[in-house]
């Protein structure tokens, strides 16, 4: 029987040219986990990503899911995926989920983080996950200018595809901002119903240049106002990006 | 006027082949410390550190000494050091020390950290950092061989030198066995004064031993008093250890 399969999917996305398949499969994160699913049955079963995430981006709770006809059982079916995949993607969970189930249409929010080293070493374990800036941002100033940035507005200004032809309009629940590894990182949370193409990056790089004094809080209105790309700041680099978590 | 500093140096061990220097100076952290002072002065400054750590084993705490004549500022200083050496070794601190301190022979006690993935996926962002062994091991009976282990013993049946010909006499204060990572993961936490080549890793071989049922907790005290490497467990890999910090 045709079952619809919902899994929780973590990676570490730095060898990877981001979520999306491309021609050469072996270099994405759905190109690797279908490769799974052609060995399994050596057919070509699409598996669908509530988020596209960058080339670079990480993801600790990545939805998908996929139509399969197995006699394995869901832990079987982990197992199988586990064994395979390479030491950079697992799959931390995996269940039936109701026919209707689409992991991005179905989705209701996404939570991601982005960590930024301000310490005055170098984060030697976490190297791969955070972003080091050459200078250290306020974060109170950065608090000021996200206060501006949550609700609901027309994100094109923080959209990084220049040929968007869908509605840019989002709600943006949440910004913090925290300090946190004793005061050796400034973390960044942003909870969302949905985010355009590299929204979280772009709104990251405006609120360092805000933090570091660059801009001043206050521009965050005509920014949004401007709906131009080019008025917003720099895109922060996809490395301190992960995805954190997809609601339904 | 010359010098003693004492530093500490936290490193991700993965591409290095341990502490202590070798005719390669690259694939050393004693050797790449070394390196960059010879970058500086242009003199071979022997830098001491607190512990040889394993080929593959991690630090978050190293400390280690180097007498200086130099102009510049400790955080200067620091700053050198952090700017040539490679991504995956950082100096944390760096201080004048008194003129006596040795950073081995002025220590009274190291913390070491086993960390062992237990969950059923696979440990992705920590994957160089915890060992992921192919049974889950019973942690009420590591603790209770632990138990055995703890207090002032001849550990020779947990030293890894065949040849050590000085005392293998040494005080373990406390193991402490906690599970983490939401249920994901095991973390072996040893105390002493000291520790004898491969003890860490050979006392935690021998203690998941005992968690998957090869040996019975009551086995340890027949170990120590057998004197014979032989007697007790496999070593753990070397990518599980992490020298946390160390006590003067």
């Amino acid at each position: 029987m045709l079952r619809n399969y919902k899994m929780t999917v973590s990676y570490d996305g730095t060898r990877y040219n981001g979520w999306q398949k491309q021609k050469n499969t072996e270099t994405t994160i759905q190109g690797k986990l279908e490769q799974i699913l052609f060995r399994l049955t050596g057919k070509e079963i699409p598996v669908q990503g509530a988020g596209r995430t960058d080339a670079g981006v990480h993801a600790l709770g990545q939805v998908a899911n996929f139509r399969l006809d197995t006699n394995l059982f869901e832990d079987e079916l982990l197992s199988y995926f586990n064994e395979y995949l390479p030491d950079d993607i697992a799959v931390l969970s995996l269940k039936t989920a109701s026919e209707r189930f689409h992991s991005r249409l179905s989705a209701v929010g996404k939570i991601y983080c982005y960590r930024m080293y301000t310490g005055n070493a170098k984060p030697v374990f976490d190297r791969r996950y955070m972003w080091k800036p050459d200078e250290i941002p306020d974060a109170e100033r950065m608090r000021s200018a996200a206060s501006f940035l949550v609700g609901r507005h027309d994100f094109k200004s923080f959209c990084g595809n220049r040929h968007m032809n869908k509605s840019t309009v989002r709600k943006l629940d949440r910004i913090t901002i925290e300090e946190a590894g004793g005061g050796r990182e400034l973390r960044l949370t942003f909870e969302g119903e949905g985010f355009l193409q590299n929204m979280v990056r772009i709104l990251t790089g405006t609120l360092f240049e805000c933090g570091i004094g660059e801009r001043e809080p206050e521009e965050m209105t005509g920014i949004l106002e401007a709906l131009e790309r080019s008025r917003a700041g720099q895109m922060a680099p996809a490395k301190g990006l992960t995805l954190m978590e997809v609601r339904y």
